[in-house]
């Protein structure tokens, strides 16, 4: 590729990038980013509950891709939280940056914890271990969604 | 955790879970789930585009994370792509599952272009190297949102 089609490349490319006209177009891209992170998560993470409810057949191959997926995803929500980024879209409470200290020990606990269960499932544990951290990593979805989501 | 309170948690994360109730509902839960892996790919491509156009400054380090973060999320595109999902929510031709090992040459195509981005950048290849193979990864999503896009 020659110099000058690079260029153009880029060019076009910069229209997908995340600049923004305005604060308010800002937190937009925020939100739409910060809930496409976690339907990304939820998507993976739904047929490894299935599997450890024994609601579908165990793959482990499929089990570990996603759990890894999952331990690559969940840092990057933080990012989508840039300062009161709340919109009609938007799901989050304004006790997120109130309590802002706390709302990212949340988030480093459930980095934490699909961490291990992602390591878990790479080592090739029994189900009944994978389904106990599952259900860590269930347990430390619900603890901020029960406080700093508003459904 | 006990086992009555870890049948608990997954019972609550298992609302989570990407089932569905008819071939429509898969159908809009696929859509919704491939452009959230899009959106999230363009968030992270977005700064790479505006470093290697000088935009904004250089930092190899986001530079190779968001690269990094990259080559895990193309490869999640091609589930979401399930037989003849289109929606109106959806911007996928027909085409798509007519031509279907095309399609997929590209999106192997497209794995294969940000897995060298991440390998460069991880190496931390200089800037016009890095700027080369940004416009690679650019190209190859360009070539199949031209054929298999309505916008």
């Amino acid at each position: 590729m020659n110099a000058k089609r690079n260029m153009l490349a880029i060019g076009m490319v910069a229209l997908m990038a995340n600049t923004s006209a305005s604060a308010d177009d800002a937190k937009e891209e925020a939100v739409e980013y910060r809930k496409s992170v976690y339907e990304v998560i939820a998507w993976n993470f739904g047929p490894m509950v299935g599997m450890v409810k024994q609601e579908i057949p165990f793959d482990a191959e499929v089990f570990a891709r996603n759990a890894k997926r999952m331990a690559v995803m969940v840092p990057m929500a933080e990012e989508g939280f840039i300062p009161d980024s709340i919109t009609p879209d938007s799901t989050a409470k304004a006790s997120i940056w109130e309590n802002w200290d706390e709302f990212k020990a949340g988030l480093d606990k459930l980095t934490e914890e699909t961490t291990k269960l992602a390591d878990l499932a790479t080592a090739e544990a029994d189900l009944p271990t994978l389904g106990k951290q599952v259900g860590a990593v269930g347990q430390t979805c619900k603890g901020c969604h029960d406080e700093y989501r508003t459904e």
